[in-house]
């Protein structure tokens, strides 16, 4: 028996290189940019992209913000970092400092950016093609002079439902960026699609893909099984297992009652970790033993430092560890039992330095 | 105009001092422990257990983990430290090197500590009243010798329902606290109350309370006024204004459809940056003029990185400051409207680094 209080998080970064040359082998001819934007979606920004860059030839990242994009600068070499939400005065230093390559988002950033070039540095422009978030809009894009549009190394836009194979906003969105670019940046490079995006097929896939999600496991073509391997583990121990009788309540509010006599474990996770406090009464973790992955129902309100899971069938002592997230109840899984999306969940997750992290790979 | 990128979290230490000392004030017979687990709750631990320490001499204080003890042990000076989670082989380092107190949660912890007790720390003993938590069951209480009993100091517990003024289960808690402390513990220290149960009046309040919530101004007596100071504001600047027509759709998987011209602004946050995204179509956020703060409603899905507001009536430029939690729409109100409580939605906020940081104080 150990004797353990911190929730564990298992990072493979094998598994993300992986899902990286197998994304890069279904869009083959175009280059295979890795998304590392909110420190690789809580992963830790500059272990992964260190490992693309040095075990996957990955030379092109994405981040969202400046300081991200300062932050892998000392591990990617040269390569190209692009920042998703532009740049502005509280960013110009990271700029400045780690050779960013801004994508200007808006005909104020341009503005700036005229005003705050970087040497070498040619920026991408943002066009709007119907998710209505970030972008030039066509009649901003006419104002622009040929000289203006010859600044610009890159044309960019997002897919609003790319996740949804047969979704009309796609064909929609493609026409309109086909349309825009020919007729605004005919030979500029071109970049619409994320991961979602990359499974639409060669016409989606244009110059430059951004692989961000689907690299670290999640699955954003939800309407097929998921090619991808999982990338994320999360464990937390056993502080106590105990007897509850019937008719006793559990947890905040007393929002749960038990009908029969049962036995609860104390696991130390909680939202202060990243676990969402809509499980509460919902969620579920895993207890594994040679047989099986045994499902754990958690029981009350999820809190800020612990769990309670009912344990009543299940052989479990202090300082085991319950399966939080795993191969066989992924990011995909919490996510919807949480009434969301695996993407939200991996952000949280990845932020509480209270975990103890181990990197495969 | 300023061109600006980074959301921004001011976090005011001088209202953090100011709620610390009303509620020693309500509780003057105590101690007022702070509580600042989970890196006090995302706003920084370090900062706000230093100011604590500095202006308000306090010289009790509680984390979840160890290693959230040791980062704080250099700006507290001799106080002491207790650790909720209590102590285990993962932690033992941080409580050898800052002299932790472990709060003993099992009798397994206590065999732990047993083998590695640390010279002149007498740890605390949590014992279970109710919320089926952790803490010692009575049947394993009574297993101690009186000489073990004698190790501890502190006799604490914890409330199910102390946020719910006339809820039985805090006299029912009490009773309990009571029986169990007289029968086995009768010369130790006590303490049965975090913010919410400081409320509740003097005998509620036993030697010492721990103030957690309330000192960070969410309101942990919701049955009347909040009395404390809001202590956390967030802002993000706008990225871009632009026209929606009549029927055009907006964000992922176009859950929100214009049904006249709308004006929208795209604000650099999301739910990388710890908005919920729960709050896709339900949230808002505000923009302040000298008249007042202008309501401007999220639309469609929040994203990792951006939100969309609707500002058709509202005068908003590129680089305006939308308020996302602010004195008039507090950590509690933005948490009601995204289906959770206050600390989950502030335990969420500090932990990205892409956010300026400014603390008051």
């Amino acid at each position: 028996m150990s004797v353990l209080t911190r929730p564990i998080l298992e990072i493979n970064l094998n598994n993300i290189v992986k899902n990286y040359e197998l994304l890069q082998q279904i869009a083959p001819k175009s280059i295979a940019a890795a998304v590392v934007k909110d420190d690789a979606y809580g992963l830790g920004a500059v272990k992964v992209a260190e490992k693309l860059y040095k075990d996957a030839r990955c030379r092109c990242f994405f981040v969202a913000h400046g300081i991200e994009g300062e932050l892998i600068r000392p591990v990617v070499g040269e390569s190209q970092i692009f920042v998703l939400q532009g740049i502005g005065e509280d960013s110009l230093e990271s700029f400045q400092k780690a050779r960013l390559t801004p994508v200007i988002a808006s005909p104020q950033q341009f503005e700036f950016w005229k005003k705050h070039k970087i040497d070498g540095i040619k920026p991408a422009i943002q066009i709007e093609t119907g998710l209505n978030r970030l972008g030039f809009r066509e009649k901003d894009i006419a104002k622009l002079s040929a000289k203006e549009k010859q600044e610009f190394d890159v044309v960019l836009s997002h897919l609003a439902c790319g996740d949804e194979k047969d979704h009309f906003m796609n064909e929609h969105q493609l026409l309109r960026f086909n349309e825009l670019k020919n007729k605004y940046f005919p030979n500029h490079r071109a970049s619409l699609s994320a991961s979602d995006g990359t499974f639409l097929g060669e016409k989606f896939q244009k110059d430059i893909v951004r692989l961000g999600a689907a690299m670290y496991g999640i699955n954003t073509a939800p309407y097929r099984e998921n090619q991808m391997l999982p990338c994320v583990t999360v464990k937390a121990p056993v502080l106590e297992v105990a007897d509850l009788a019937k008719g006793e309540f559990v947890g905040y509010s007393v929002t749960y009652r038990a009908a029969s006599n049962r036995k609860i474990a104390i696991v130390s996770i909680g939202y202060g970790d990243g676990v969402p406090r809509s499980l509460s009464n919902v969620g579920k973790v895993f207890f594994a033993d040679k047989k099986a992955n045994h499902e754990a129902r958690i029981i009350g309100r999820v809190s800020m430092d612990n769990i309670i899971c009912d344990v009543t069938d299940i052989k479990v002592g202090v300082g085991d560890l319950a399966v939080v997230i795993g191969d066989f109840y992924t990011l995909d899984d919490i996510g919807r039992d949480a009434g969301t999306i695996g993407y939200e969940i991996v952000s949280r997750i990845g932020k509480n330095p209270r975990f103890v992290r181990n990197y495969i790979g």
